[in-house]
């Protein structure tokens, strides 16, 4: 007997024929013995269309109101998914945010959860022959206002984190519509292969940078509250399953758990950045704070600073910012090039940031020697360096994308 | 100043057009200086949809999981006119049922409002500048299990009753598809007149004798709670509106406010009731009970009645069911034939009951028998009658519906 958490997005419960599919793999877990709650999304496309009505209704409205019109979409879910449970002899009820409840704070729109009630679901397992818990995702309550709060886009899967650990459960599966984590995008190169285990910290790089299986915010508070997620396919037929094995997927967890560590467990990459270089820059204390200052003041988040060597006194600064923040930045530089004093603002937006992601990095020298020799045989320039602990990103133009992803993939033996 | 509640039904809120429409009646209010409460019911068709997911998911549905379904749609509609509203520069916001709270009784489906919090609504008046509050219809909650309610069909003209009554307002305004209460239906009767004002007893008796305008329950405890209920269009435009003018429509009141009491007041039909005769019933004591006792216990509900004189120690009994029963209340009628002992049963579907209503009656005689005398002279047959304190009802065949109940309109002074 185990306890589990079970997340189904929106096109896992578009319709009744789907929520009905839902409903079977839920009672398979209930036949094998586990205390689940299931956090649901709203049905496919219902979302869209209540954010689409809040925006007709006004361009600027009340977060509040938009919450609260919002967060009806799960509601209908977790009604609907509770009464196909109950009608197959499972028992189950719903609970919205509201209701258990999901305590958040007041950020409307996106708001963070603070606190789950989880002790009122694990108290029915117990005295309601393991009732199932029905839980509407991405919504919760603020307890002052007592108003409806919702989470942002991909809140459910956080919800399903936060459920997880407020009932101490031994597993959190998000049910998506790939199987798992893989070392690179397969439709770049086909031998990329499914991990069967990644350390929440290469999760994390896999997710911010480009790897679009899960919420980053989700992952953080995985990793904060050691909850083990398990990524998994929706589309798998309940009945094919094997109550006993291991199914296919990846499960996120604890670097511990992890026997055999590669150096690098996979190859990300992001296009959302463009690349802005400041040229003949005056090479002096203080110039470096008058351009990025002004930036942050603006909210534009700059990644990768490359500064040249210093000739004639003077320099290039190389950078990078979210591409939908690039002519924002320029016109921003704009207005401080009389005050510091510097010769042109160059932008390129066919760049492209290729990372490679491992825990193993740590302990391993010359990983990125190896990096840089293998694109220069191929003739990839290297625009920009940035590395952490467990990641090392470079900016090459975005012509060599495939090239770069592939031929990193392989060096690093991840090729199947 | 005075304190209203405004009710739109589904059709009044059915886009994001109409939706904007109904917010500009209640700035029209508010600008007036009023203090407003809103009801909202979902939006048209929304209902509709949910109510037959629920019964996709399953025929037999738990009752609780259905109402958490189906009050999702009225929280859409509250949410979005909060947002047009404040749009407007009208200082408003949403409140579910179960926020404000409206507390109800746990007849999932069905449920009877016990309590609404008029005081926080009031508070908010006096301390946010007349803060509108949206309030979604149709639902409560459940105190002791925190579970979502729903009054079943109609129940926002209850709502709308109860916040009134809660929040001690002047006056209810329903705005529906028709401009008030009328002598009878103009489709039958061209020359029947909207009323200005009609007593509560008398829309009771209207109201469930077919003239649809409102639910029965909202006129009921609109009489309990003394809520001067306005009947009005919601098609007039807010622009055309006189602020200080006395706009067209119906006041249900109390007796004692309609100063130019008419004896009677409307004139009334039913189509949903059918006959049923017995023949050659021994005319002995504790026969009626033998029939209209297991009638009874299934739930059937009997009518008008009428017995013959006796002949022969034998007489025929003719009484009306509900038109949905008539098949129903046969078959309860054969088990106990050979028991009570009688020649036959014999159905008539195509029957009509039309009713002459005034709270005028009750100090006037002759009433009735101008009625019989003038359908009488119009060669209508009548097959049954029954009365009570304010009301005239009288059974004849279908085809005559029109005939009758214009004989009657203009028999009783009531063409225009």
């Amino acid at each position: 007997m185990a306890r589990l958490v079970m997340k189904f997005g929106g096109s896992s419960v578009a319709d009744l024929d789907h929520i009905r599919n839902v409903a079977r793999h839920v009672e398979r877990e209930v036949k094998a013995g586990h205390e689940v709650a299931v956090v649901v999304s709203a049905m496919a496309g219902t979302t869209n269309r209540l954010v689409e009505w809040c925006r007709q209704a006004a361009a600027l409205h009340d977060a509040r109101e938009y919450d609260a019109v919002v967060a009806s979409g799960e509601q209908v879910t977790s009604g609907l998914l509770a009464i196909v449970l109950e009608d197959m002899g499972v028992s189950a009820r719903s609970w919205q945010g509201w209701q258990l409840p999901i305590v958040t704070d007041n950020v409307h729109g996106a708001a963070r959860i603070l606190e789950v009630n989880g002790a009122e679901l694990i108290k029915r397992f117990k005295e309601r022959n393991r009732e199932v818990a029905v839980i509407s995702g991405f919504q919760g309550i603020h307890k002052e206002t007592g108003r409806i709060t919702t989470l942002g886009r991909g809140g459910s899967d956080t919800s399903a984190v936060a459920v997880a650990a407020a009932i101490h459960a031994e597993r959190c599966d998000i049910y998506t519509d790939v199987d798992g984590v893989y070392t690179t995008d397969p439709d770049i190169e086909e031998r990329a292969r499914r991990l069967d285990k990644i350390a929440y910290e290469e999760m994390l790089e896999m997710a911010s940078l480009g790897a679009k299986v899960l919420q980053v915010r989700s992952v953080e508070l995985a990793m904060q509250r050691r909850v083990r997620i398990f990524v998994r396919s929706s589309f798998d037929r309940p009945e094919d399953i094997d109550p006993h094995g291991v199914p296919p997927g990846t499960l996120i967890c604890d670097e511990e758990e992890i026997v055999e560590n590669q150096v690098v467990t996979g190859i990300a990459f992001s296009k959302d950045e463009a690349q802005i270089s400041i040229r003949r820059l005056a090479d002096k204390p203080g110039v470096a704070a008058a351009l990025f200052g002004p930036l942050a003041d603006a909210h534009i988040n700059v990644d990768m600073i490359v500064q040249n060597i210093s000739a004639d006194g003077l320099t290039d600064i190389t950078f990078t910012v979210p591409i939908v923040d690039c002519e924002r930045a320029k016109d921003v530089l704009k207005k401080v090039k009389a005050k510091v004093g510097f010769s042109a603002i160059e932008g390129a937006a066919d760049v492209v940031k290729v990372s490679i992601i491992g825990v193993g990095m740590r302990s391993h020298a010359g990983v990125a020697a190896t990096a840089f020799k293998a694109l220069a045989e191929r003739g990839i320039n290297i625009r920009a360096i940035s590395t952490s602990e467990i990641k090392i990103s470079i900016l090459i133009d975005a012509a060599f994308t495939e090239l770069a992803v592939r031929t990193l993939h392989s060096v690093y033996g991840l090729d199947r």
